[in-house]
């Protein structure tokens, strides 16, 4: 039986773990024994470690056919140049800030796959234009996305299952999306609007820097990606932002240093944590219009998934961690050869790749309605 | 010439320094030295001293006819103690949190004069229903008042020139008004309502806790304080508040503990800090119904003022200050006997007194105009 290491055992590695166990050898890892707690009764192996530490990360993945990386942003680009360095192939959805293809030809140097952000968003957008601009030409490209707790609850109405910081670090980073062809920077939080969906009624969307690979790897004149919150948000984050209060830069409060940024991250912690139990869902629309074969079509792809009662798989987990185990599989199967930093998008040009990723959301109800006109 | 000393140098405490300094020899006493150094080039004498010391502030007010006291509301109770203690008289504006009926026994037992609350609001609104309700049957008591800059910043559109920590703890601190002769406790910023005024447009009123010697003094069944702001401010106040940016309780953040309030009045300070050259304004409307010689009357007084270009004294400090020295006028010159702690509303039901301070008030082009139904 192949060995799988997952590195990260908060909500969504846990749920990666679980799911590849049905099928491979399966060692999660974590520093925190509350995370690796939560396998217990599961098949998964757990292994209590600090993967801060290179050495630390090489050992533990020594003896396995593929590593998945879920360790927090802060941590995700070090962990997987470790993993490359140790020779494994990796699937990755840990959404580190640093640019992944600066490690592409040490990945190619030593015969690895490794794929990098391999979830939802960013991930399926990926693939999924990845899909049509490999057979169509792609004019625009526009990707919604937010995951929200149902119970709304004042002043936020957001619950996440990563650190607030993570969070505030989108709220903060300049969005960049591309227009007529050039890529355009714009502050993030900016050019709110208001859209429909269903399910859940009106939500906001806002720029966030969500395109990432997608700005080095496509040729489409018209891309943009969007966060979506409950509306409302935005204008309290905003009034957060504009009032000092995700400065980095330190004051002194009573006798002490703290960065306001790091406070407020502090403070937030319990008002936006999702719990094991909160019920929440994922939205996305992505829309990918232009031309094929010669006549205008237009593709849209809408999720509506939320937290699985029966298996008590969050949303989140469910949307962002069921890409990254179906490219592990595709990776264990041999179905996936290419080598250095792999972008979904260039699994979603394979059309085999593509419908094995979508069938086996499929198969774990994670449904991408795809509409054509 | 008569001898007044005036107990901090604030925005507020040296325009009554140089408004009393026409006519009487003034000493102003503030811990900071660029406070003092904004009284350079009028006849006001200034003193260094820490006044957080009983010992200092009896030494300073000992050879002084009356002292007027404007410290941060944090050292009001004890200033006014030390003065009482020092048995002078004193008008003060410190609207410190504690009841300063407490001192009441140890003014009359010393001979004191000591009246409190002596501004605008707490202040000119307890003087107006002092006024009427000892010519009528007041049914009801409103009162609406708010200082604000011209300029509206995002996202808070508020500047004031005393602490963020002042403000906050009117933004935490439970209102209470009176509803059907019954004291009503509300949290603070509850109730919100639009009002309109001529001179600004539409502001937003919410419950305070403003009406303080009212609560005791009055027999009026219904009475309400509210104070004003730009339409949105309260909601994003609410917001910090409900996501945890007032909490008073310590947290540990990245190795040191700190109180989010406390980062929260330092992250504000910069936003919410008046500066001296600021365009500023204050409003007031009071309204007094009820029955006059047997009748149903309704008297409104609508004060609007902004900052004194020829003097550049801000509205906060005309508004505020004014009243003050006006009653410490009344005091000096015999027209004001009563011993113990006075209040505002006492000083009102006295017509001439009433009279006096309106007049002095109107000298200054602080207007206030009543309109009568």
């Amino acid at each position: 039986m192949k060995k799988i290491v997952v590195l990260g055992a908060g909500m969504v590695g846990r749920v990666m773990a679980s799911d590849l166990a049905a099928e491979f050898e399966v060692t999660s890892v974590d520093f925190s024994p509350a995370n690796l707690s939560r396998l217990e009764g599961t098949p998964v192996r757990t292994v209590r470690a600090d993967l801060a530490s290179e050495t630390v990360v090489r050992e533990i993945v020594g003896g396995s056919d593929l590593v998945v990386g879920a360790v927090p942003g802060s941590m995700g680009y070090a962990t997987l140049k470790a993993v490359i360095a140790a020779g494994k192939d990796v699937v990755d959805i840990s959404f580190f800030p640093e640019d992944a293809f600066l490690l592409d030809e040490a990945a190619r140097d030593a015969g690895v796959t490794a794929v990098v952000d391999c979830g939802v968003a960013p991930g399926m957008d990926n693939m999924i234009l990845g899909y049509h601009a490999a057979r169509m030409a792609v004019g625009s490209f526009e990707c919604y996305v937010g995951g929200l707790p149902f119970r709304r609850e004042f002043p936020f109405e957001y619950k996440a299952p990563f650190s607030p910081a993570d969070v505030i670090e989108e709220y903060t980073r300049p969005a960049r999306y591309v227009e007529n062809g050039h890529v355009v920077v714009r502050p993030a939080l900016s050019d709110v609007e208001l859209l429909e969906f269903p399910e859940v009624g009106t939500l906001e969307a806002f720029n966030s820097d969500g395109l990432r690979s997608l700005l080095k790897t496509m040729k489409v004149p018209n891309m943009i990606e969007k966060t979506l919150r409950y509306p409302g948000h935005v204008d309290r984050i905003r009034a957060l932002r504009a009032g000092g209060f995700f400065d980095a830069g330190e004051i002194e409060v009573r006798g002490v240093r703290v960065r306001p940024i790091d406070v407020s991250s502090a403070v937030l912690f319990k008002h936006w944590h999702l719990g094991e139990e909160d019920d929440e869902f994922t939205v996305m629309r992505i829309v990918v219009a232009g031309h094929e074969n010669g006549r205008p079509k237009r593709y849209a792809y809408d999720l509506f998934d939320r937290r699985d009662r029966t298996t008590g798989f969050s949303s989140m987990a469910r949307t962002t961690g069921f890409p990254a185990t179906a490219v592990a599989r595709l990776i264990l199967s041999g179905r996936l050869g290419r080598k250095g930093i792999v972008p979904p998008e260039a699994i979603g040009a394979d059309e085999a790749a593509f419908r094995a990723v979508m069938d086996e959301l499929a198969a774990r109800n994670v449904v991408y309605r795809v509409s054509e006109a």
